[in-house]
Formats: structure tokens, sequence, C-alpha cells
């Protein structure tokens, strides 16, 4: 894999000169219509082994472009904020909004390959994060973004002579550091990982390009000739599918093409839920207290600092999601939770994949988060109304499985909540609401006009619970209990039966 | 001060029982108002002696209020990524946006009282504190924050008792930790310096409010009502000044009010900049060469990992920013730097107030942040076009000065640069802009407008150089240098003189 970068290529002085006012005259202009245009964002991951100069290419990269537009990140080793959550967490952080530039360096390759090579990680790991990347990559260009992957390579040979002429030169000794020729040292495991990654990972729509780095201006012009010609390209693209996203929700009509009914035969999960069940106050008032005495205990408990909460919470309009919340938050002390009620994106959050804004509120170890509606409005609601294009919420399901394996990895119990009311009873709660002063209750048009695509959302429920209701993180549902008392607000309560 | 605070209050549960649900549904109902309107934050202080309760009025104001509209935020030892910042960034980042409810439990105030309490912090250095602290407040009551500031206190002999009666019950044991009990120790020093913190940062819009810790009913109904109080006031306020600022900018007759020109006899600064200087070719190379060597070794420098750069670029349009901070990047590293476009404010960041994404991108310890146009547009553009009322570019002069000292005092060099030239070359330049194919160049119709002011922002950079440029964060005049080769791009260089 690596002979090809082990030819001595290079590029002569002239031809360097005569090159490279063109190329960054196209770099900035194609830099310009990428800010312009805001349809998708460009990641550039850099990586390879030391002394091929990685950091001297992304420096040029920030010199031939307009680095107001380009964001750096260099990944070393973790902030304590970095180290609580899923070692994903920094990068989605460091991800390029759309219309911008990100330069990685390190990027999510650098730990797995590093730790493989000292033997902290096995073969089985390694894979598994393999794969956990390559889910990621496919979020990242299905979403719209151009991925370009560059790595660096010298032979041992050529390696050896660099690391020892920066060491001869007083102006570069300090670049080279006791580690580095440690490193040296596992030149061949170091290859050999190298090469298995970069087979394992390289796609057809995030390939490796691998770029030798013996010679300054023939790794330069060959860096910067790929970034110009992949995002001329890419900007050339008509009728871009980033663009049903970014702007205001066009209803298409997927969604009535949606079958209203289940297809013959088949039953469908909410309609399988007992929703007769109910509590008689007195039992209730004295569950509910024992459940939030035995919540508080366990969140003080010593242990549950190496853990963490995510309280996932979905269900029709009126189901009682947010007197559910109010019932475990007061079971908990305000320092260790926060509850993120999830409206329409952002213009930040919506030049972002949409799982950015979830993964922004991964909480810290000891620490709980809850969420009122989730990640599941891309296969309900973005679905049912046509928000999202089918192609992305189909996929949404396999992204969010790897979210929550994620959560899971990282000892962040996931806890998703489904609160279900028959349509009668919607109505009825409806009615009500709107005539009680509650402000909060408003009733608006649009939750009637909802009601309309009760069959609709029926059907988008089963198959998110068919797809995502997982041993890691299991679908839980439960009903609001009938109050005995007239006029009291109901509440969902522990006496739910998952249906069969 | 704290008399009031001793004398037993308490509220019997039968008027505790009839008081909370009328209580808590005016609560929601406001809550309900202020997220709706999204007109103004409300900034909950939380402070106070051990045990008088803090901690359970926090947990009580989640349950009566809708805790997905809440930001809880507890402050405990800062987090690294808080550490290398000025001790301000952390309750920045903090700040909940506007229609939210933001309780800070410790809060700035906790710092300072326990380090003075402790010795650690010397009587000159709180007073310097509780300046900054009442600065910041003033911004905050300013930019149309609701602030509320609640100290729970308990007399010494309550303190005592409260310590013992929560170690004599083995549910609460764990709550008092021998910490809990040293700081008892320091009851006297910890109340006299509570008195004076507290009689010094007490103003007309952030008054304290004391709050006897020893009954519960009583603490809770009191800050309950207090918050409720407050926020019904606030909301019924009519025509409210925020307003202007979160809406889309309107143009307001202010510019036009602004004297077209300086006072007679007054000089103003950049007239008396000499704007004929120029460098040669070669000698401006050589120089540039020298100084981007001594930029990158002092950049490399073991101490410059104590220290951080804030770069502040200002000036004209077409003056050559752009051009001027590639130069400087291209002397630096990538990994240490980030460059930061500033444009229209988003809507998150419009949510804050307008120093808040300023505050965002401050540099890491050993780091540069780039800003092109900065915190400065506040009394330029936002002035000068009538984006910002008057009342709120006055103020911003004393609110950036104070940023930029605490950038200072956390050991950050704040470089600020004003690129300047002619009417006459501005217009030469943007002529020629319009016939090159560089898309970066495009001249719009706006640039053309802006000219149309010129006496104006004359005027505006005249008030804030007069007002800003501090021996802390003095303010650099350059103007960019004519090429002695024609078509070349102008690039500024270190020949400028500051004007006298």
């Amino acid at each position: 894999m690596f002979e090809t970068a082990e030819l001595g290529h290079s590029v002569d002085k002239e031809t360097f000169n005569t090159e490279v006012p063109k190329l960054r005259e196209a770099l900035l202009n194609a830099q310009f219509d990428l800010l312009e245009a805001k349809r998708f964002p460009v990641v550039i991951l850099i990586g390879g082994v030391d002394g091929a100069g990685k950091g001297e290419t992304v420096n040029v990269l920030n010199e031939w472009m307009d680095p107001r537009h380009i964001v750096t990140h260099a990944f070393a080793e973790p902030s304590d904020e970095e180290r609580e959550r899923p070692p994903m967490w920094r990068f989605w952080r460091a991800l390029p909004p759309k219309g911008k530039i990100g330069i990685l360096f390190g990027s999510w390759y650098s730990a797995p390959v590093v730790e493989r090579v000292n033997g902290q990680m096995k073969k089985g790991e390694l894979d598994h994060v393999l794969e956990r990347i390559g889910h990621f990559e496919r979020m990242l260009t299905d979403d719209g973004a151009l991925l370009l992957k560059f790595w660096f390579h010298l032979s041992k040979k050529a390696q050896k002579k660099r690391l020892s002429d920066l060491e001869d030169d007083d102006l570069t000794r300090y670049r080279v550091t006791k580690r580095d020729w440690k490193r040296f040292e596992q030149y061949d495991e170091f290859r050999s990982v190298a090469e298995k990654v970069l087979r394992e990972t390289s796609t057809g729509s995030a390939p490796w390009s691998i770029v030798e780095g013996v010679d300054e201006r023939y790794r330069s012009l060959t860096v910067g000739k790929a970034i110009l010609d992949a995002l001329t390209a890419r900007l050339a693209e008509t009728a871009p599918v980033e663009e049903k996203r970014t702007k205001a929700p066009k209803k298409t009509d997927r969604a009535s093409k949606a079958p209203e009914q289940p297809a013959f035969g088949k039953k469908d999960i909410l309609g399988e839920l007992d929703l007769s069940k109910s509590i008689d106050k007195d039992s209730y008032e004295k569950k509910l207290e024992r459940c939030q005495r035995d919540l508080n205990l366990l969140s003080r408990d010593d242990r549950f600092k190496n853990h963490a909460v995510v309280l996932a919470y979905e269900g029709s309009d009126a189901a009682g999601k947010g007197g559910n919340i109010r019932r475990v938050t007061a079971a908990l002390d305000a320092r260790r939770y926060e509850v993120h009620p999830v409206a329409a994106p952002t213009e930040d959050e919506r030049a972002q994949p949409y799982l950015w804004r979830f993964w922004r509120d991964v909480p810290r170890l000891g620490q709980f988060s809850i969420f009122d509606r989730t990640w599941y409005g891309r296969v309900l609601v973005e679905r049912v109304e046509g928000f999202a294009p089918e192609a992305d919420w189909q996929r949404a399901y396999g992204e969010i499985n790897d979210f929550e394996e994620q959560l899971d990895e990282n000892r962040t119990i996931v806890i998703k909540l489904w609160l279900q009311i028959s349509k009668d009873e919607q109505e009825a709660r409806f009615s009500a609401r709107e005539k009680t002063g509650f402000k909060r209750y408003k009733i608006t048009e649009e939750d009637w006009r909802n009601r309309k695509k009760w069959d609709a959302y029926q059907l988008a429920v089963n198959d998110m619970v068919e797809r995502t209701s997982t041993d890691i993180a299991p679908c839980s549902f439960a009903r609001p209990c009938r109050s005995r008392r007239a006029g009291r607000r109901p509440t969902s309560c522990d006496c739910a039966s998952p249906p069969p």
C-alpha cells in the first residue's frame, strides 16, 4: 500500500513556483464559493508518520487559503471535560459548520493507531473502533460533508534521515523528542497497523490519499491540488441534496405516500399497549415517594461518579412528558441534571449534522441529561412531516444506534421513554387544556393538525422501536395514569407494562 | 446587616400549603411569558453560609417551575479549559440566553469570599475583584438581564445546630464534611467578609436579598415570591429596550444626529496620521522575513506557555486586514492560532450580551486568537449605522476596557491594530477590485454606501481611541504600504508611526 509513496516523488523549484500562484488563486476562489453557498463543510484529516511534513502542510494550507475561514484543530491530550465523555465527543465539537473548512490534525485515527502499536488496544478492539469510525465518516459524507483524508508517509530510511536532519540543525532540534525516536523504533509495527487501518477505512465517499512526505514542494502541491479538485468538483454539483436541510422545512409528499395503516396482518406496537391500566392515588403516592428516594440515593452513590444518565422522552402530545420530567428532577439535586427541551434547530445547529446538538449536551460523569423530545425527532416528526428526505431519516436509525452505543461504552446509562395516550384521551386533554388558564398548556392550531397524522405517527413509532430498541438502550413504554381525583393533572407512573 | 436574618422567621405548615399552589401556578405562568417573549434572561445567584438551605432551595425552585427552561450551574473546581482563561470565563459560558432562567449556585462571589477568609486574597485584591464584579453585573442589567441575588444566612448558633442535626441523622450525615466544620470555625471572619462583599455589591439594579435559612418553608416561600414579583414586574414593563437588540437592526436617526465633523479646532486622530509613508520592496521583504522569524521563535518560547495573544484588527474597508492577518499566521504554527472573522451575530449570539461571542473565543494559554473585526464594532458600525441605541454603545467603552483588563490579568497580550487608508485610496482600491476576477475582493453596494459615512466613522474612531486606548491595551495604527510594483497587492508593514 505504501510502496507508491516511497518512490522519491519530488517537484522542482521552477514547476513549484509556476504552479503555486495559480493554485492559490483557484483555492481562494473555491473557498469563497464554499463560504457563499454555505451548502456543506469541508473536513480535512491529516495523519501519518512523524517527520513527514504534516504540520508544515497544515501551515501551508492556512497560508495558501484564507485562514479566516479555516478552523484548525490539533488533538493533543484530551481536556478533563473531554475525558469524561465518549471519545468521539471532542471531534464532534471540532466539526466545521457548513461553508467552512476544518483541518483536523491528528483526528480520530491517532489514538487507535498509537494504542494498537503500543499494545494498549487489542486487535478486536481496533476492529470495533474502525467500524465506529466508518459509521461516523459515512454519517458525515451522507450529511453532505466533503471529507478528505491525507496520510503522510516516509520509508523507514527516509524517516530516520529526516529525524537526524532535524536534530542536526540548531533551529529545528527542538522538534525532535525522545518520544519521536522511541516511535521510530516501532516503525514496522506502526506501518503494519497503519496499513490495516487505511485499508479498512478507505471508502468510496472518503478514500485515503497517501502522500510521500520527503519533498516539501511535492507534498504541498499534491495536497493543495487534491483539495482544489475535490472542492471544485463538489461545488459544481447541481441540485445539492444538502440544501433541502438548511432551508426552512419544505413539505414533501413523502409523508402522504407512507401507508396510513400498517400492512395487512401486522400488529403495531402502540396498538398493543394496554392503555386502560391505572393505579389508585394512595399506591401511586407511596410508590412515587419510594422511587424518588431510591433514585436520590442512587444518584449520590459513590459508584455513580463513574457513570452518567441520558434520559430521553418521546410520546404523544399531551401525554404528560413535562410532568413526568418534573417528578424525576424532584428526586435529584439540581446540580446533577440538565433538562434540554428540543425545539426547531437554530441557525448554528442547522449548519451541523443533526446529531450535533445532542452530542453537545452529552453529560459528564456523575450527571444526568434529560431530553424532552430527542434525536428520534428525525424518524418521527421529520419523517412524518416530510422535513427530512427519506434517505436521511432512513439512515438515521443506524446513526442513532451508533450514538447510543457510544454512550453505553462510556458507562452512560441510556433510558428511553415513550409516553402514550389514546386518540380519544388526547382529544379530551386538548379540550380541557383549552379551557384552563394555564398558559403552558396552550393548544395551538398545530397541535390539532398533528392529530390528523396520528396513524402516520403510529407507523413511524413502530419502525423506530423495531430498529432502535436495542439491548443497550431499550425503549420503555408508559401510559400516564388516570387520576381518580378530578381536575388533578395526570401523571405517569411505574405501572406500565411493556408491550409483548 | 444580617440582624434581620437572625430573627427566627418561620412559616407555619398551613400557610405554606395554602400559598405554594398559587405561587407555583403564578411562577409557571410568568416563566411561560418569559419564554414566549425572549426579551431578557433571568440570572439568579445563590450564595451564603453552609447549611442554610442553598441547595434545597435550588431544588425547590426547579421543582416549582418548569425545569426544562431553567439552567442550573454549580461552580465547583474549574476544569482545565476554564483554568487557562480569565476567572470570569466560566461564568460567561454559563449565562442563560434570553427567555431562560439561569440559577448560578456559587457564582462569581464564592471564590473571592472564600479566598479572603482564608487569607489567600489581600484586602486590596478583594476590592479590585468586587469592582470587577460590579462592572460585570452592571453590564448584565444594562443589557436587560433580570439579576436576582440571594444570600442565605444563619446565625452562628443556628449554623452549629444545623450541622449537628445533619450529622445526627443517618440519612443526611454524608452531607457534613470536615471542611464544613473547618469553615464553621471561621464563622466570624466569613460573616465579616460577607458583610463587606454584600454591602459593596448591593446596587439599585442588582440588590442582595438576605434570606434567613433556618426554616425551610420560610426560605422557600421568600425566594419563590421574590422571583415571582421581580419577574412579573419586569414582564409588565412596556416598550422594553432589549427588543431593539434582538430584532433585526433598525436604523435610527441617532447616527445622523452625530456631528459629521469633529467640533471646531479639534484634531482627529485619523486625520493626523501620515498616510504617505512607504517602504521599498526590498527592505519590506527583508524586514517581513525577520519579523516573521522572530514571531515564530517567540511563539515557541517556553515562556509563552504561560501567556496567550489576542490580536484585534479593525480599519477602513479595503485597508488590507485579510492580507495582514495572512502575514501573521504565516509565521505561526497552525496549531497555535484561530482566526475569528466577525460578521452579523447569529441567533444564539443575539440571545446573549454582545461581548459573549468574543469571550467564547478567548484563547487558552499558549494560543493566539486573531479577530478580523472585533468587539469595537459596537462603538463603530453599530454606533454609526444606528444598530445599537446610544446608551448601549456609550456604555460599551467601559465594558470593553474591563474585558481587555481581564485578558491582561490572565497574562494574555492584547494587540489592537487599526489599518487606515485615505478616502481616495479606498476609492481607487474599490474600483480596482471591481475589475479583478478575485471573488474575495467583491465590492458590494454596501461597501460603497459605507463610504458615504466616512466622516461619521472618523469621529467614532476618534472617540474609540480616546476612551479605550489604554496602557494595558494600546491602539496601534498602520497604513498599508504603497507597493512599488504595479498590480501587486498592497500589504501593511511595520513602518507605521503612531499619531502624536
